[in-house]
C-alpha cells in the first residue's frame, strides 16, 4: 500500500511527516517551490500519482479547473490528474468539485471528501478562530479585553469564536436568527443580537467578525457602523458586508478565508490525520 | 380578554405574579394548598376554566389522566377540564397528551405546547443545570472543583451542564456518539468520552449525572464503577442506568425530574413569560 | 510514633480515615456522638491524650474555654486537654487561641496552628466559595445565572467567589478599596464597586455575599436594598451587615461560619492532609 | 494650565488625543518622526517644556541618559530636559532614573511616577498578556488551543496570563515558590509547578513565558526541553533563561519588552488616563 500526499497548504507537509513516521511507503509531491528540504521528497508529479494506492491531496482540493497546490512551481489541471490516476485508487480531498467527482468516476477512482468528515469541519473551527483573533490583534490599536465585538452567525465558527473571545474577556454580541440559538447566547453570557437589535448595537462595535455568507451588514447597516470598526470576513462569497457600499464607507474589511492552514498548520494536520483514522477504521467496520 | 393561571408548580404562581402586574383580567386557579394568599385568589375551577378566553396551564400539562396540580387540594381529570372549557379558548401547556390533544379539538380549543415553543427548551436547561449541581453539593462529601464529573449526552442540558461544571472548575467529561460532538466536546475543552472508552474511565467517577433516556451504565458497566460515586438521573425512563442493576450494586442514584420549577421557579417563570410572548407574536405576524 | 485525631468536625474523622491507610498507629477520639462505627475507634479521651507523640485536634482549636468537639457527648475544656498532655508532644489544631498556646507552652507541648500553614486558607477557600452557593441555591427561587450577586471583599474567599460564581453565569460585583483590587477584578471581567460607588449598584442586588468582618452595609446602605434580596455573611463579627438594623429592614441575612467542614468535609481533609505532610516535610528540611 | 505630552510610544500619542477633547490647552512633542498629522502639532521642544504646568512623558521615561523618544528625529538628554524645565512644573513619566528624580529635585520639578500609581501595572498586565499571546500565535504552527504552555512567575502578569490563556482552551501550567500562590493556582484551575517538579514538565512544554527576571532555565533544565519549544521572554535582565545556553542549545527565544505600548497602545493609554485622573483626584482630596 503506497501513500502519496499531494499538493495543498502546509497542513499536507505536517500530515507527511506525521505519517512517515507511522507508515513506510509515503510519498509527497507538489512542493517544488517550497524549502529545499523538501524539495528533495518531491518525485515526478504523474509517476507519483500512478504509483499510489492512496492519495491524500489538498483541502480545498482544486481552485477552477487547477488543483490547489500553492506552494508547487508548475500548475496541475484536474484533469491532467486523473489522466495519471488509476481504477482502484481512493482519493482524499477536500470540498471535490463536481468536474473532479465526474473525473473521478470516470477513471474508477474512490473519492473521500476529508471536509466531510463529521468533526473536521468543528475541529478546523479552532485554528478559525485562533487566526481571526490574531488578525484582531495585529489590526487593532486596543486589547480583545473589555472590547465589543460582533460574532455575526452562530454555527460552528461562530459558537468556537465567541467561546474564545469570552475567554479573552471581551463583550461579546452574536447575532442568530433561530430562538433555539438566541437560547443558548443568553445561556453562554454573550449579548444575543437579532435582525431588529442589530442597527442598535452596531455603533458600539469595535470588531466584527462575520461567518454568515449573506449581506448583513447592508448599506443601512453600514450606516449604524463607527468608522474605527475593524470588520474581518471569514465567510465565502457573497459576504456579510455589501463589499461596494464598505468602500464606499471607507470601512476597514479584512478577508480572511482558508485560516486552519495558515493560523495553526501542525495543529490541523493532526485533525486531518485523526479525520483519515476515522474514515479508515469505519470502512473497515 | 380573560386570562386564567391554572394549576401546575410554583412557575406558574410566579408566572400569575408577573402577568397581574401587567394585564388587568388574570386569575389564578389550582393552589388551594398553597400558602394562604394564593387560596384567596382562587376561584371556582370549573367557572375559572370556563370564563377564561387563555388559559395558561401546567408543564406539564398532565399527569396520566389527571391535570398535573400539585398544589391543589383536589384533583381535575384532564376530561372533566375539557367539560368545562368551550370552543374558542386557547390553552398554553407543556408536553400536551395524545388524550389532552383530542379532547381540545373535539372542545374546539386551540392548543400550544409551551414546550415546543423554539427556545425555551434550552433556556430550560439552565435552572435544570443548576438544580442537578444543588443536588451533587447536597451528597456528596467533596467539592464540585477538581471532582471527575461524567455526563452522559451532549444535547441542550448536557451542553449546559458540562459548561457549568466547568465553571465551578470540575473534570468534566462528557459522553456523546457523533463526531461533531466529540469535536465541540473537545473545543470546549472537556474530556469526549465515547461508549468504548466508557468502561475505561468509570471507575474515577466522582459523579454522574445522566440526560440520555436510554440505558448506558447496565451492568457491565455498573461493574467498572466505584461504589462511592453518586449518580443523578435527569432523564425519564428508561434512564440511562438499569436500576434493578444499580440496587443490587448498591449504588446511590439520585432521581431529579423536573427540576426547573423546583430549583429556580422565579427564573423559570420568567422564561415562560418570554415564550408566551414569542407566541403571541407570532400569532400576530 | 503515635499520631491521635482529636475532636473537630467531620474534616477529622476524614483525616482518620485517609492516615489510617497510610499510618499504623492512629487512633481516633471525640467522636462519641457520632454514627455507630465511629464510636468503637473511639478510645479514653485523657489516656488517648496522653499516649499520642502528634496530636491533631479541631479547626478551629476551642471555642470559649472548651476544645471545639461538637460530634462528642462530653464536652472537654482547654485545660482538662493539657492536664492530660505531656512534655514532647506535637498538637496541631487551627487558630490555636491565647490560652491554649500559654498552656501548651507551660506544659512542654510544641503546637502548630494548620491554618497558618501557607496554602490552606487559600484552598479552604474553595470550599467555603462552594458552600456559599449551595446557600444561595437552596435560599432564591432564582438561577444563579444572570443574578446581580455583590461580593464584598476581594481576598482569599471573594477572588474564589468571584470566580465560581461567574462560571455559573452570574454577573459579578466585587466590592474592594485597593486600586490594585480593582484593577484585578477589571481585568477578570466584573464589574469593580467602591464605597462611594455602593449605593448606586445597591438595589439591583439579587443576593450579596460579605467576607468583610467589618460593617460596609450600615443603615444608610441597608436603605438602598431591595427587600428579596439575600444576604449571606461569610465574615466574623462584626459582621459586614449591621444586624439590629438588618432586623428593622426585614432583610434575609444567613450566617454561614465553618463553611469547608460542612459543604465539603473529605475534599477539606484531603487539604489539611497536604498542609500536615508540608509541616513536617519543612521540619525535616 | 498647560499640558505638555511629550515623546515616548504611540500611547502619549492617544492620550494626547483623548486629552485635547477634554481640556484646551495641551501640546504634544517628541513625535516629529511619525505621521504628517503629529508632526503638525509638534512644536520646539525646549520651548514646549518650559511653558508648560504639567508635562506628561514617557514610560519608561528614559532609556540610559536619554529621554525615550522612540518616535522623534532628534534624542534628547536626560540633561536638557532639565535645562528646558522650570520650577514648580510637574513632570509625570514612567519609571523615573535615579538621575532623573535628582535634577528635578535640583530643578523644583515636582515628579510623579505614573507606574508607581497603584492598579495601572495590573491594568498594563492585560496588554501584556494579548500581546505575548499575539506572538505566540504569530511564532508557532499550532493553536493555543490545547497546547502546554508553562506562564514562570505568578504575579500580576503570570497571573493575568494564565487567566487568558486558559480562556484560549490551553493546558497552562505555572511555576511559583509561594505556597499561597500554589494554592491559588489549584483553584484556579491550572498545573502548578514548583522548582522541584519544573524538569518533569519541561519535556512536554510547546511554550513558555517568563516573567520572573532570575535564571530559572539555566543549563540543566534547558537539557529537559524539546527543541520546537518557543520561549516568550517579558521579565527584563538578567531574565528567566540563561541566554548562553538557550542559544548553545539553538532554542527559540523571543524577547518581548514593553508590550502595552506596542500590543494596545490605545486600550494603554486608557489606562493611563484613568490613572492620571487618580493621581489628581488624590492631590486634590
Amino acid at each position: 500500500m503506497e501513500t502519496l500526499v499531494f499538493g495543498g497548504d502546509e497542513r499536507n507537509l505536517y500530515l507527511y511527516e506525521m505519517l512517515k513516521e507511522e507508515i513506510k511507503d509515503v510519498r509527497l509531491t507538489g512542493f517544488s517551490a517550497y524549502e529545499t528540504k523538501y524539495v528533495e521528497n518531491t518525485v515526478d508529479t504523474a509517476e507519483a500519482i500512478n504509483g499510489a494506492d492512496i492519495i491524500i491531496g489538498p483541502i480545498p482540493f482544486s481552485k477552477g479547473q487547477l488543483i490547489n497546490t500553492p506552494w508547487n512551481r508548475e500548475q496541475v489541471k484536474i484533469k491532467d490528474f486523473f489522466s495519471a490516476a488509476r481504477s482502484g485508487q481512493t482519493l482524499l480531498g477536500g470540498r471535490l468539485s463536481r468536474d473532479a467527482l465526474t473525473l473521478a468516476q470516470e477513471n474508477g477512482v474512490r473519492t473521500v471528501d476529508i471536509l466531510e468528515c463529521e468533526g473536521l469541519e468543528v475541529l478546523n473551527a479552532i485554528p478559525t478562530a485562533e487566526g481571526a483573533i490574531q488578525i484582531a490583534m495585529e489590526n487593532t490599536k486596543i486589547t480583545i479585553h473589555s472590547s465589543n465585538i460582533l460574532v455575526m452567525g452562530f454555527g460552528r465558527i461562530g459558537k468556537i469564536l465567541c467561546k474564545t473571545l469570552r475567554g479573552l474577556g471581551a463583550n461579546v454580541y452574536a447575532l442568530a436568527r433561530k430562538q433555539s440559538d438566541l437560547s443558548f447566547i443568553a445561556a453562554y453570557g454573550y449579548e444575543g443580537v437579532t435582525l431588529n437589535s442589530l442597527p442598535g448595537i452596531l455603533g458600539n462595535m469595535d470588531i466584527i467578525i462575520n461567518t454568515i455568507p449573506n449581506v448583513i451588514l447592508d448599506k443601512d447597516n453600514i450606516s449604524y457602523l463607527n468608522k474605527r470598526v475593524l470588520i474581518i470576513e471569514l465567510a465565502s462569497k457573497p459576504f456579510g458586508v455589501d463589499i461596494e457600499e464598505s468602500r464606499k464607507a471607507g470601512l476597514n474589511v479584512l478577508f480572511a478565508p482558508s485560516l486552519p492552514g495558515k493560523a495553526a498548520p501542525l495543529t490541523s494536520a493532526r485533525y486531518i490525520r485523526k479525520a483519515i483514522d476515522n474514515i479508515f477504521r469505519d470502512t473497515v467496520d
